[in-house]
């Protein structure tokens, strides 16, 4: 981490986070600078936040340079919409969902999604308030229906619910003082993560049209979870100090193994990395394996996947939300970083699956073909 | 009603209900009392219903005649497993969703609502328990899943999950103790009827392979929703009785009117038939403007929306479960029935959209065409 005008309180997992494995080509979008200007301008014009300190750490969740990492290629329209969505997105998560207070009410949430849920789809469904934060998401709404076909309309909607659906959930633990089983949490991780909406807007701004057989096959299915569950683990260490003074234990990777295996978070962490790392050796070896006979669009697909990875590693390390967390510095410290090292290898050789239910599917797409499918009789 | 051996206790809205208008012709497949056959001795032999008594009342569900006259020219395979589903839908709605227990959780239905949906969609995942229940999901998801391409496999978990959120936003309106808008309600009504789900086997077993950009046209969704408020508004007639010596009171079109308009329920009857009746005219004006340009697939997807409106209906009439309810008889009276009567045109001549926000955009659809898209950039 760079310095910085106070010493942070110490995290339990470290500043100085553990060498990531991401043999991934990185890439950033070449009109990244422009869209952010573009983005602020939008968020200013809209008045989601009441005042500077809202607005400073809205644009220091660097939701443009999330976005244009994970699109690198993309169209600038829709990646701005994309971009835009990511602040509204942020804010939400800040506001209602991952508050962290032990007194949220998931029937609340669950409320709140339905009207989220239909805004999106239901043009004048009129399910929500009337605050700049409601306007704002009828306005995206508004215009992702406008500039999309159905099918990928169909995407945007069902990655958002995807989303909301792990949200739920997690709040629904929050409020059940439970925390998940590691199989539990490896099965939701990528839905909380809102894996499905990112990578809907990698088709539609990227220009993807992967057809339904193969992006709903099996292999690509188990593939995409992977991958959101790689981004999941990353995004639980940088996020793992912005938590830790919460009312409720967050909900993460570390915390959950130190919770399953009743061992403190340094050791907790030790098992994260090993898990997160085979898991990334599965990943390359099933996306190279699907490659080998995917068409265009698809191929794109499985490049928008190691986008989705490598660019997530990148945008966090240099995001002030993460690098100078908001439970430790009042304002978010421009230029803050946790200036992360890499490392050429996976932390553990295997290749057999994780012996962790939700995920042993994984491993079962090796060597099955994508265009599998049990004709109805 | 017909005659039964005690006199059940009054329904607010009369147990002789209005005449019905439903200008589609009905059909039941016609191996019906065979797959029936099949469907107890699935139930009998997965050990669900601990006590006769339960397994009586789901007998009572009909769920056979329901998914019979929904799917009345499927392949028997597939068909037998959805009306397995429906029995087990129908108990889970029974045991969980749809209690009318004041002390109901969402915080729990949303838990169990995830470990369902990834039941389905994660092979292995093993985030149910061990009960006979729980077994018989597993039972249900494998075969599902077995007997399904990958595109249909992702209709049915998208039903599946549609389902379940509609069921947490009903639980979390008691919880809350909400009473919803007419226009919520429309808005969310198909979901807890879980009108998708039921398509998406109407899609399996019927060998009717709409394509994704046909499916996902707005006038095909909202036309999808139309069929599924209506198929709800005559549930919620049907189950009123039912329903009606609950803790809290139930969620249905005619309670909704009521508290919205502070009327009676006999007066919320009657503006729920007119809605009702003119969203049925929609439907009509709506499925005939889309089938003059359809093909073979989509053609046969709008019948089996018809099937499923005029399905439910005789589906329901003659079912005792809601013909001779739970809360009345302590087992299900062989052979009641409703005994329900026609008309033979709607309450409301109307052509113009009804006043209600989230249904607004059903008319809209009239002059659509359904391959509209607008181009990404």
């Amino acid at each position: 981490m760079t310095d910085t005008s106070t010493r942070p309180r110490p995290s339990a997992i470290g500043w100085r986070l553990p060498p990531f494995y991401c043999p991934i080509e990185p890439a950033v979008h070449p009109r990244a600078g422009q869209l952010e200007q573009r983005a602020i301008a939008w968020l200013d014009s809209r008045g989601i936040f009441g005042n500077a300190r809202d607005r400073a750490w809205s644009i220091a969740t660097h939701s443009t340079d999330f976005s244009c990492r994970i699109i690198p290629y993309g169209d600038d329209e829709p990646l701005l919409l994309f971009i835009e969505w990511n602040h509204w997105a942020f804010a939400l998560d800040d506001i209602c969902h991952d508050t962290g207070s032990a007194d949220i009410r998931t029937a609340t949430i669950v409320d709140l999604n339905a009207r989220i849920a239909r805004c999106l789809e239901v043009p004048g469904s009129g399910m929500l308030g009337s605050s700049p934060f409601d306007a704002a998401l009828e306005d995206l709404a508004a215009r992702t229906r406008a500039m999309t076909t159905p099918v990928q309309l169909r995407r945007v909607t069902e990655g958002l619910r995807d989303w909301l659906f792990g949200a739920a959930w997690q709040v629904s633990n929050v409020e059940r003082g439970v925390m998940p089983s590691l199989s539990d949490y490896v099965a939701m991780r990528p839905s909380i993560n809102g894996t499905r909406f990112s990578l809907s807007w990698s088709e539609i701004a990227g220009g993807i049209r992967i057809p339904d057989h193969e992006l709903y096959s099996a292999p690509v299915q188990a593939l995409t979870e992977a991958a959101g569950f790689i981004v999941s683990c990353d995004n639980d260490l940088f996020s793992y100090a912005k938590e830790d003074s919460q009312e409720t234990t967050d909900q993460n990777i570390v915390n959950v193994l130190a919770h399953e295996r009743r061992c403190p978070a340094e050791q907790a962490l030790e098992e994260a990395l090993v898990i997160r790392d085979r898991a990334m050796t599965l990943f390359l070896d099933l996306r190279a394996q699907i490659a080998r006979n995917a068409g265009l669009h698809l191929r794109r697909y499985l490049e928008a996947l190691g986008h989705y990875i490598s660019g997530c590693i990148r945008w966090m390390d240099a995001a002030p939300r993460y690098a100078s967390p908001r439970n430790r510095y009042d304002l978010p410290v421009p230029g803050a970083t946790y200036g992360i090292t890499w490392r050429d290898s996976p932390r553990d050789t295997g290749t057999e699956p994780l012996p962790i239910a939700s995920a042993a599917w994984w491993w079962e797409q090796l060597d099955a073909p994508v265009t599998a499918c049990a004709a109805t009789a």
